[in-house]
């Protein structure tokens, strides 16, 4: 704590000192090494007025579908969070023992909903949740996975007819997709009492049923020989077993995949197989309505990560040819958890089932910052900048600016007292701020300023009395 | 950890079982206990829904003085908060050592500011940054002070004209109190040279400032009886000593007093003194012109707790007499800081001198939320329900969603195949929904449909084919 600890005093320039602190001169002359830390950034000007439009539009998409929002903590009590994440929880942040409760940092939105939704003994609920979460992970910078990211989740808690919200969910995350403008995706669709079905039929053992599952999980970005030699060598499973996983695991395709399965011999046996297949057939029923059941590929290699997934779950993947700019992958993804509200509260009998989808914003994010070329995009939204063409006029300005403001006009002036014109008009331009009001004294006196517009650099001559009128009735914005 | 933590397998209903865990007969009979940390809430859809107009609000005024954003990690590097806050140190809250840098949450949004501000080498930035910062603190919850709390930051950076931006800060400030319209305020105003000159004039030793000022700050809360007893027994300053500092800490006032401290024997003769009032002077001159300068209320026992200013420092306390609603004290405050951003490069010779005021948005929320009595403020913003008149038209209505989510018209419906008309439109009353669209077998066959008016109960048959368009041409908002 001591190493790098600046002490140099900031309250005064003269050196009064705190007396509780220890000068030390091999600290001063070390600074504070400045960075964020590891696997975390700044978002400066340009990234959060990109970041806004984003955010904007995944919102818009989440309230067109009547969800209300919620937030909560950052940190959890760290049993809430123990015992949800699998062999992810070691990613989790412990906040240090200070004294008082265990704390973590929230790893997903899903628990802390969950928790939210058992606290408060809802029925159900409508919510989208939009908040940083953070892993202890390797981070991919290049690829916008960090340690500290955004989630941007939409959930349905509540006991309703099959497939109906999960439908939803899939709509809305399709949606998103379209509307942000990311280019051509698929909808990857599994369920998990499929998958627990075909292991059944495959002849895995019930309680290797999970870790199996992550093996299939690794098939996106693995050969099948990888996942096979794992399965046999680090699982344990018989040859002939992971082979018929193999048979299942490459399926992918459409209505008639489910149908074909649904007269699989082995498949045929296993009750939750069969159940599985019927809520698929159903999905893609309803799919056809909201017209997205073309982008879905049903495809039993799909398993996703994490424990709490009980039924449907989706994932959208981008299939541009810029890999380049989209990196491939995973964009949102999402599915059924049933059980998860009901594991804070064993001695309830009630479940609340849930379904959800999560859109991956930092992904969307970093794809759109890659492509925007426009360096010049705006990072204020300033209509005015009020200028003075020589020395003298810096009260004159000022009392302009409070007129704007208090008309509600947004606008800038200089902190200098006598700025030269020319840095004035040039902060205009790079700001591309539409207008700026160039106060002079002769055309004071005469009660009148300069309007000029920035673009054309045209300039008229305005009375001060119609000044804000003017502005107002140029407002390309209503 | 063992203790409370559930190792109930949320995997699936059956009970497939990860093989890395233990079962535990106890824990899984002892419920998590369900809260948020100590000194945390969850925002349910209400508060958001008024939090989200209340940040509206205050952004708006941000952006009108042509602000731009930016946002940092929640925890930084521990060595960067280090020795930056004096005595509340102790309350920020550590992560836990998992090996890699040591970090800390963030305690308020102006050290990362700074921090970010020289790390990128910046020589003058106007931002507001809206994020959650820590304090280890005991809350004092009805006060609307929580262990994690919402900062709202305007800053200015840069080498300016005196008084300038620290003038545009103190307006922004008045311009958020009053489009929130908390009621009536006085803006606070004092000067950390002053103090500092003033502290010289009677006396105290330079090494005591500091701690002399903390005592001062407590005036707001404390009696003079209690905090003298601290000068003399724990500072252990000399009584004339502290007679004099009394002298001077009970004056407030307006320009007339800045006039007759710049008169004083005893100030006269200290630079820094000298300095401060000439500050104050311009200060109140420009705040004429902005027409805040009648709520300034200079007043010499404005400390403010924070080590790092340098210069002015204000803060707005309601005045109001519903003592039990606005609970006094202050809503907003800041000041000059200007060798923060230095502290963190010692090497460098040149100074970013800052301003800036932060919001209590946390305060004013607790005033709004405590005020607001009209339960029924919505928290959706869904215009249209899609209701079924009866069974077997769960289809049908998907089909009528999808067209109006597709015509970017905000829309809902039951998730239940065959829900009651009576529940749907009750729920279309509770949460103030404008328009049903009721769907009926005998309708549809006619190419119609019903579209209700929810408050008044009007019902109307249109052609599906104009629904869309008759929705658009009523919507209240453009």
């Amino acid at each position: 704590m001591k190493k790098g600890n600046i002490t140099l005093s900031s309250y005064s320039a003269e050196g009064a000192i705190s007396s509780h602190k220890v000068f030390d001169s091999k600290s001063i002359k070390e600074p504070v090494l400045l960075k964020t830390p590891k696997g975390t950034r700044d978002y400066g000007p340009k990234a959060m007025a990109l970041r806004q439009r984003l955010l904007d539009q995944v919102v818009g998409v989440f309230r067109k579908h009547g969800a209300e929002t919620i937030d909560t903590p950052v940190f959890e009590r760290k049993e809430v969070l123990a015992g949800r994440y699998g062999d992810e929880a070691k990613l989790i942040y412990e906040l240090k023992d200070q004294g008082g409760e265990l704390l973590a940092l929230r790893y997903d939105l899903t628990v802390p909903f969950a928790r939210y939704v058992g606290m408060n003994n809802l029925s159900n609920v409508k919510r989208y949740h939009i908040a940083k979460v953070y892993r202890r992970d390797n981070p991919q910078l290049a690829r916008g996975r960090y340690r500290e990211f955004y989630q941007c989740d939409f959930d349905i808690a509540g006991a309703y007819d099959p497939l109906l919200p999960d439908t939803e969910c899939l709509k809305v995350m399709c949606e998103i997709l379209l509307e942000v403008g990311v280019g051509e995706f698929v909808v990857k669709l599994n369920h998990r009492k499929l998958l627990d079905g075909m292991m059944e039929a495959c002849g895995v053992p019930t309680e290797q049923f999970r870790s199996v599952c992550s093996a299939i999980d690794k098939l996106d970005k693995a050969p099948w020989d990888e996942v096979r030699q794992e399965l046999v060598e680090q699982k344990g499973l018989a040859e002939e077993t992971v082979d018929r996983i193999r048979e299942y695991v490459t399926l992918q395709g459409g209505l008639e995949l489910v149908n074909r399965l649904a007269d699989d011999e082995k498949l045929k046996c296993v009750p939750s197989a069969k159940e599985a297949l019927n809520d698929v057939r159903l999905l893609f029923e309803y799919c056809n309505i909201f017209q997205v059941a073309d982008r879905i590929s049903f495809d039993l290699s799909l398993a996703r990560g994490l424990d709490y997934y009980t039924g449907v779950i989706y994932e959208a993947v981008l299939v541009g040819d810029d890999k380049q700019v989209t990196g491939g992958g995973s964009v949102a993804g999402g599915g059924r958890y049933d059980n998860l509200v009901g594991s804070f509260k064993p001695n309830r009998k009630q479940q609340i089932p849930c379904v959800g989808v999560s859109i991956g914003v930092e992904r969307l994010f970093s794809i759109i910052e890659a492509r925007t070329v426009d360096e010049r995009s705006r990072t204020t939204e300033t209509e005015v900048y009020v200028a003075s063409a020589h020395r003298g006029l810096h009260l004159r300005r000022l009392e302009i600016l409070n007129r704007l403001w208090e008309a509600g006009i947004k606008a800038e002036h200089s902190y200098r007292m006598i700025p030269k014109l020319l840095v004035q008009l040039q902060y205009c331009e790079e700001r591309r701020i539409p207008y700026a009001v160039i106060v002079g004294e002769g055309e004071l006196a005469r009660g009148v300023v300069k309007l000029r517009e920035v673009a054309t650099r045209n300039e008229e001559e305005l009375s001060l009395d119609t000044l804000i009128e003017t502005i107002r009735s140029r407002r390309c914005v209503a």
